[in-house]
């Protein structure tokens, strides 16, 4: 708020490293089977019991658009972020009724919309794997004959365990490799929109405010699960808390990291802040600025293309404070001591040194290689060939869906796997709106982007473009393609390899015509950058379980983990930062920004001043280890009871993808008495509040 | 206003190329002592004068913030564009009084105020001076010893001429090296601010109708040149034309174009294509976001960043509109063809081939050479050093010209001369604010570049950093240094290179140790770059014009020129686009878009609107070939009265940068109606209108 730009990425001195870093500070994003318990008895003195995690991990939900949400009520309500559920509610959106801009509230179980395409993971069982994943794996295989192994292996396990349990199983890579867990859920795509709150209070104050603090967001969104088109009973779900959380307490976040970057070793880093981040800074830039421009054009723009715009915003304010965490010499200098202490220990050592000294020189070959085509990978879309726009995306989906439903399952790239074909479908054959314009435009920069990384004389690029400029091209794809139509999808899906083949789509034969060399690179990523590196980072995680012990957690993967720390006050710039905000605090930054767009309150806020309590808590921070994926994650106390809503980090917070720290760094939630507060006196959803309450009043 | 994104940058597919492209177009930029009579005689039966010339070169303008503008009243009266002007309402605006939201207008000529680093030229002389600058250029010269040869003459040629004339001489290099000019201007410093209307209505639209049409922009504002103290009467100036412009009359534009690159080989725009516009965008895109970044955390420095945000928003567009060209087939082909029909005459004349066939090639080499270095030289900021922020530039002068000053005035940087003397001080010693918070700001974004482009374990980037993040660094440097004091600068100014050797100014220390390596980088790029590529050019220069004939214009220098076309309509996805709108559509505009930034009117035209002629035109297009650097030129009718004020292109014009097109690219003018209508009945500017319409009434 008072906030100004100096002082903001110089961290605190002390920073910790994952590997080897234990205990004193509030780090870690623990699976649910490695759970800190001595730690928090040592530090808090509280029991982390079995029956503790087990109420919390079966309450909490992985939501397939990219974040986390938890059960809150006996009949499925699940409670996420209006941020991960805006993709929703952008697609059940029209012209007519934007529920971005105004909301929504089914005041029925009838007026529950169901949406087109989204999944909710529960996490059930977590089984080590690693033995039987590296079974396959002799001594002397290159990286890609052991990533083979390790991909039949793992598409067998996975196979299995679902034919075993009915549920949707993953195999899951830890510690860059260095271990294997078998993770088991209950999978729902029966997902029913209950309430949204409007944007403009739910990402109050906008771009300035995202990733700062003070904040006031009613970050919220509440979908219910229904199994055979009735209501879930869950087994678990949070239970409100009564008084809610006080500065000091000891609180718990369970929800799903995406990707963290700690265990890497410092020349990795380096790529990344010498390579990669300025490879993939450049599009997002591009991408924020050309969609800036698109949506200036018209109000119709702006709502079909404000979703993707968000999230490109929030893409690169995070990655802009990890760039400049890769920049700062004070975090640089910690990962090289304790990179150096680690190789040291373990060349004082020749067991050691003979089975592992090798790693790191492995992860630097491994970055070499991918040096060597990375840019031109990028040009083509990277893994997943997506140039830009839903549709060739769909055409890709399509094109190498029939090449691959021809190979054994194990042999398949692994997106097209039998345990992969429901998610895959889901979003193949989703009904949700595609708007032609926004495609045009979409795909149109994904082909100058093309032009701009590997020139307009490259073979490939003259193929694609097929003689003409990208935006003309882009327009010749997206007009002329029939795949907005879900019958059609069907009807090539239906006709597999050959109707591919066969097909007269523009959008299909370019998909098709691309996917060899897009295929081969990625191949080339898998088996020579991917594999080899993998095996280099088993390495030394090795060593850094037999150095430092097992007591440690692995880089974020987008599965469940466990985060403790306590709501806690900070300085920034020498002012200290008080940990709760209010509803009082947020009427005055509306008025201090003149409610000018984004600080501009929707009018049932304005209108409800005076029927608040001004002093209900809004937002609040904690020193909880937490990273993008973790929005709509619970924060919940020492009873499991749930006391906030995850939705965002600090600024300070950004670095947390490389390292932890807690001087300065804070998770932030919504407190869940503003979540009440709000439901009955701005919005008058007395009947939610109730069932959110339940037996436990509030 | 109803276009669409689709169809936007496929242009027709007749193109022309300057080079040999002559006559039945509208096409070109003409230096005043090269008009195109004949052309013009021939196509519109008008007999372009020596007289008419002469009265129009000496009311053109050119404004030292890169623009252009004209003498419209007997008391020195200039008229230029508000974008052109706006550099100065930032400086001279504060907190308090923000020129640029609410717009000036001094009610008396003590009112007026007088800026603080502007210059404004006009163009007195022309003269042809090739073969004197040529003189010393002997066969078998390299290019570094030829560029010497040729710097010494300019250097030798602008200080004689200045001595002789009293004016500010400045050599001119046209046609890529193939011709040198000496041009002669009076010169001005002591320019005070008139009247300006807001930016709400001067850039009504903003960024999204930029280079659009239809559009409703205001954008004009008003200087007045003072002499010894008191209003320049000049020799010459523009009357204001009594009736205005209609549908398809013959217009002219004198202004000073900033720079095309029509006479480049098709090589040469492949390496912009592939090499230098993605290197450059990249910059444009990030600064774009960071800045807007800067200016969502408050109203003020919303306020201090807003010109920068507005300046690089314009490059943007403008400069995704030429890179859109640069990737389309039909642009490219047309190139193609012509320069294989010049090179085909060429060689098909031994004498021709001996002496110039090799030009293409020599270019070749150079663009070659230069992309071994152009990355480091963007890097370390290029030939001006320009890493990043006002006090880092003004350390740079002070650090470089010290050790300029010790050596021959034609030995030194081009900057540096004894005729540029008078400019460069009157930047060095601006009183204009500088703000802390922007200089960080932009600081911290130039040495991010840096680290980007050349990786965070170069040396220099080590040394320039001082084992700090950049945003640590660049706030050490701008709170450390003295040179936000004017006197500061003066006295290191004044103590030379001892002054400079001696600083304990973190900001002047970094200039310097920064300097050598960046001078070696300008270095290369003057001798293994620019001289042997100009060499080429002009070879190829004096192919064209034995194979074409003398009657070509050269690329934009930033000189006046002179272009022509008439008042014309054009079709738009099919639908035709009326060449005027007027201000009933500046109403229904903000109407349609709901009155909301950056289409809301500024609170004197909402109220005005009952009192103004909605049938008076307000914006209209012609087909004259015009660029960046154009903004602010008057439009003259046959009577070499103005008609209008030039300031945008449309979209499609944007590719005038590398080829003319007059089917659908149009330069976009104030009406000067617009302009009397609105200082009356909008503004009630009445003293200042009766000064402009004069005795021709209107």
């Amino acid at each position: 708020m008072n906030s100004t730009p100096t002082h903001r990425f110089v961290l605190a001195a002390v920073l910790c490293s994952a590997l080897g870093a234990l205990a004193h500070a509030d780090e870690g994003m623990w699976p649910f089977n490695r759970a800190p318990k001595q730690q928090i008895q040592a530090k808090y003195g509280f029991d982390l019991t079995d029956t503790w995690l087990e109420h919390v991990q079966k309450s909490a939900v992985r939501i397939s658009s990219g974040g986390s949400g938890s059960l809150v009520s006996p009949t499925g309500l699940v409670m996420t972020n209006h941020h991960v559920g805006s993709d929703m509610l952008e697609k059940l959106s029209t012209k007519e009724h934007d529920y971005i801009a105004s909301g929504f509230h089914a005041a029925t179980p009838a007026e529950e919309i169901q949406c087109p395409d989204i999944e909710m993971h529960v996490l059930w069982t977590i089984e080590d794997v690693t033995d039987k994943v590296l079974a396959g794996v002799k001594p002397g295989m290159s990286g890609a004959e052991a990533n083979a192994a390790k991909r039949t292996a793992r598409g067998q396990l996975e196979k299995d365990a679902k034919e075993k349990s009915g549920l949707h199983c993953e195999t899951v890579e830890l510690y860059q490799g260095g271990r294997y867990h078998l993770y088991s859920y209950k999978r729902y795509t029966d997902v029913r929109l209950v309430m949204a709150p409007e944007k403009g209070i739910a990402f109050f104050g906008g771009d300035p405010d995202n990733f700062e603090f003070p904040r006031f967001d009613l970050d919220m969104c509440f979908f219910r699960i229904y199994e055979g088109g009735k209501p879930l009973h869950p087994e678990h779900y949070l239970r409100w808390s009564k008084n809610g959380v006080r500065d000091n307490d000891l609180v718990f976040v369970a929800g799903h990291p995406g990707r963290t970057e700690r265990l890497f070793t410092t020349e990795h880093l380096e790529y990344m802040r010498d390579f990669s981040y300025p490879l993939s800074m450049r599009t997002i830039w591009r991408r924020e600025v050309q969609l800036a421009t698109f949506m200036g054009r018209s109000e119709e723009n702006r709502r079909i293309a404000e979703g993707d715009y968000f999230g490109i915003q929030n893409t690169r304010k995070a990655r802009t404070g990890i760039f400049a965490g890769l920049m700062d010499p004070a975090i640089m200098d910690a990962k090289f001591a304790a990179e150096k202490k680690l190789r040291a220990a373990v060349d004082a050592n020749p067991e050691w040194k003979k089975q592992w000294g090798d790693g790191w020189d492995m992860v630097s070959r491994a970055r070499s290689t991918n040096r060597e085509f990375a840019v031109r990978y990028a040009a083509l879309g990277g893994g997943g060939m997506g140039l830009g726009g839903q549709l060739f995306g769909k055409a890709v989906t399509l094109a190498r869906l029939a090449a691959e439903k021809e190979k054994p399952n194990g042999e398949r790239l692994r997106e097209f796997r039998d345990t992969n074909m429901e998610p895959l479908k889901l979003q193949l054959f989703s009904p949700a709106p595609i708007y032609t314009e926004l495609e045009v435009e979409n795909l149109t920069a994904g082909l100058q982007n093309m032009v701009e990384l590997v020139g307009g004389n490259d073979a490939t690029v003259k193929m694609v473009l097929s003689g003409k400029s990208p935006r003309a091209r882009a327009e010749e794809l997206v007009l002329g393609t029939k795949l907005l139509d879900v019958a059609e999808r069907q009807r090539v899906f239906d006709g597999g390899l050959d109707a591919v083949k066969a097909s007269k789509d523009p959008m299909i034969q370019l998909a098709a015509a691309l996917d060899p060399e897009a295929r081969a690179l990625r191949k080339r990523f898998e088996d020579e950058v991917d594999a080899p590196e993998k095996l280099g980072y088993a390495k030394i995680a090795a060593a850094s379980f037999a150095v430092n012990g097992e007591n440690q957690y692995p880089d974020a993967t987008f599965t469940l983990r466990l985060s403790y720390g306590t709501v806690k006050s900070y300085t920034e710039n020498g002012k200290p930062v008080a940990p709760f905000t209010n509803f009082a605090g947020l009427y005055e930054r509306a008025d201090e920004r003149g409610n000018k767009v984004p600080f501009e309150l929707p009018s049932r806020w304005a209108k409800a001043k005076e029927l608040v309590n001004l002093n209900t808590p809004f937002n609040f921070v904690s020193t909880c280890d937490i990273i993008g994926g973790n929005s709509g994650s619970p924060v919940v106390d020492k009873a499991g009871d749930v006391v906030g809503l995850i939705f965002d980090g600090n600024i300070q917070s950004l670095v947390l993808d490389i390292a932890y720290e807690e001087k300065e760094a804070r998770a932030v939630s919504v407190d869940t008495r503003a979540i009440i507060e709000s439901l009955r006196k701005v919005y008058g959803c007395n009947a939610l509040a109730d069932e959110i309450v339940g037996k436990n009043g509030g």
